[in-house]
């Protein structure tokens, strides 16, 4: 039998990120000032990023160096390995050759590490002492506190309440990795008090952590904030994701005609899809980029691409993105991850300019993926992931039908070893079907 | 840097486990039929046991071949990484090279699975077509139910009452990979509806559902029992851990001076160690092997070594080991793994032998040092594993007094992802010092 999991060597990772803006053929619309309409500047962006971040942010240069001190970290679980799905191939009875790069290696069991130790390594190389975050189910609170431990920096994150409550084991991530989490909205800022004496009762929201976060970066001296998603920095820091995926699907001589990744804000769509969309635009590639969405948040299936806020309360810049509409409340799904009412700005214009196509599914047939292939496979898949091996399999069994020997590649963002919870209500018959 | 990982292709994974038991320098003593003191054949163990399994818990083969469809499976995850723990020898200031198997990058999250699939393969083979099994905390319960799940057998767990209701999430896992799972004491077996008929409100004991699970595979057709700890056989089908540990520091040319594991009932520890123990007996390497056990449960540093029972309902054979005594019962520390009255009987032979020794330590000292490792590694330890991190550590300070550049090697037996609760406990101040 051929290898089960394709692994590369230390010395095999890559040795920079993928910058898609030079290569973008639209080039993307400036973020703007909401008070002016006028495009911001690095110098708008400087109280609450570190300049070499925001410097990335808008960078043209196509490869950008990891510096070794975030390759030596990375190196505890990158390269991380390809799997070829023999098990799941065979269960699904299928002509097509099904390939997932599994995230879930890393120690806070997803992709988002591979942004948050490079975002935290830049603040610590500019002196920052402290980083403020939000995060929703917990997974890029988690993973920025993991990043801020090894490079020593206070990590502060605001966690909508709900979830505080309700998922408690990604906060005790939090704490375990040295950060501090409290539940938003809060009485540590002038935005959750005002919050708080309005809503006493509020369960809190994304857009209101966010807010805080912000705030929190704006008015704590050597504090900045940092986000998990959306922006392009962050769409580059996941690169290494696809960069090795080629590696390793060239030491089975063997190349995708499908790429697919779910999409929240969109940063692991990004790390696998972006270096083969690189060869689609630049070598004539022919090859199917499927970006796979929750019909309960259907940003690019259901969206308008217009300029609209990043969060609820408008205090970020006006992004021209596909957008449901920042006061947009997607359904409480379990792919907690992927409710996001706007989408990465270069995914949006991809997506615009027909580079890529989208699928949106049900949570019930979500769940019914991430059980066969527990079963197949072994390894539990986040119900964001989930997404994801839903459409794998759609693409394979198509392939049944057509005896097409399609080669599919998928992003296995990663583990759900926190949303056994989830799981539960779709065995016990309370799933809704969002 | 050298290398953080030092990884092994699939190519590379062992063809054979290890079979200790020819090359003990005192023979093992036979396990004895409680009713007339005489040792068991394996005509006594056929109605639980299929017949290969009974074979090798009796085999004086050195090696024995692992059949092709259990490798494939274990390709899913083996061989496992081991790491040379660079930050946390930086962070202890140790001159000690310090390395450590992961064994949680199984879908199980630990060292189970090796076993596990063994058994449900020789099961599958001899035609049974449902297992039944007990668990505690769940480890070994997950573990077994995925493995039916590949090989298409019920599964059928008795977990103790108590770790049902307090450790859900294990339960939705064996749920996940299709098992069945009950509160044990059940109605289900005439065990449990005597024991609960004296005692409704009983929280239940591995005890118990030990009983539980032994009926109801004498009771039901084409129904055996299983095992995860204790018994030669599954010493036997862990030897991989140690087997690929050895062939690893082999590719950096390194050999561990001392190797260490935590034991319950011993079976991560026979795997990273016997490997090395049959180096120290046959080619008399000198190493430093040491059993980590908890002060709550210290069955080798603190119990005796004579005949007892594997369960407190004395339905098990009598087995040569060291016991705290079959009626003993372990405050309820977090390292529920480690929970057990007895140990394996080669580890007790190789204890009274002198071969290896044991260490014993208090459950806050245990989580400082896995706090220590996650802050510094990364990866979120299991309770029972962070006992093999406290002995590394307590080695490593030791070479940091006398200067030794000492080579130090640990099982890292799995994640504490479904742990998190006991992390909180220690945050929070509520951990009892046992």
């Amino acid at each position: 039998m051929d290898n089960t999991k394709i692994i590369l060597d230390e010395n095999e990772m890559p040795r920079s990120w993928y910058n898609i803006l030079p290569d973008l053929p639209t080039p993307l619309e400036p973020p703007l000032n909401p008070a002016t309409n006028e495009p911001i500047g690095p110098e708008d962006l400087s109280p609450i990023f570190p300049m070499a971040l925001i410097m990335q942010e808008m960078s043209q240069d196509r490869y950008i160096d990891i510096p070794e001190e975030i390759r030596d970290i990375y190196r505890l679980w990158r390269p991380s390995p390809l799997y070829r799905a023999h098990r799941l191939e065979a269960a699904l009875k299928t002509p097509a050759r099904i390939y997932y790069k599994y995230e879930g290696v890393s120690p806070a069991g997803s992709h988002k590490p591979n942004t948050s130790l490079a975002q935290a390594y830049y603040n610590m190389k500019e002196g920052v002492e402290r980083i403020s975050t939000e995060t929703g189910a917990g997974q890029w609170g988690s993973a920025l506190s993991m990043a801020c431990s090894f490079f020593d920096i206070e990590c502060m994150v605001y966690m909508v309440k709900s979830s505080f409550y309700q998922k408690p084991y990604r906060k005790s991530l939090i704490n375990l990795w040295g950060g501090t989490v409290i539940p938003s909205p809060s009485n540590q800022t002038r935005a959750g008090r005002s919050i708080l004496e309005k809503y006493p009762d509020t369960s809190g929201s994304l857009g209101i952590a966010i807010s805080e976060a912000v705030e929190d970066a704006a008015t704590h001296e050597n504090t900045k904030y940092s986000l998990g998603s959306v922006l392009n920095h962050v769409m580059l820091h996941q690169t290494i994701i696809g960069q090795e995926a080629m590696a390793q699907m060239a030491k089975v001589d063997d190349y995708p005609d499908m790429v697919i990744g779910c999409v929240g804000g969109g940063s692991n769509f990004a790390g696998i899809s972006f270096p083969f969309v690189q060869e689609m635009i630049k070598d004539g590639k022919e090859i199917d980029v499927v970006a796979v969405e929750p019909s309960a948040c259907p940003t690019l299936t259901g969206g308008e691409f217009r300029y609209d806020f990043g969060d609820m309360a408008q205090m970020t810049p006006l992004l021209k993105m596909y957008t449901l509409g920042h006061e947009f409340v997607p359904p409480p799904i379990h792919a907690g991850g992927l409710r996001y009412h706007g989408d990465s700005p270069i995914i949006s214009r991809l997506y615009a300019d027909g580079i890529i196509r989208a699928e949106a599914y049900h949570q019930t047939e979500i769940f019914d993926a991430a059980v066969t292939f527990a079963r197949t496979e072994g390894i539990v898949p986040a119900p964001e992931s989930a997404h994801a091996i839903k459409s794998a399999m759609k693409g394979a069994l198509k392939c049944k039908e057509t005896g097409e020997e399609k080669t599919i590649l998928f992003n296995l963002s990663g583990h759900g070893h926190f949303d056994m919870g989830s799981y539960d209500s779709y065995f016990n018959g309370t799933l809704s079907n969002d």
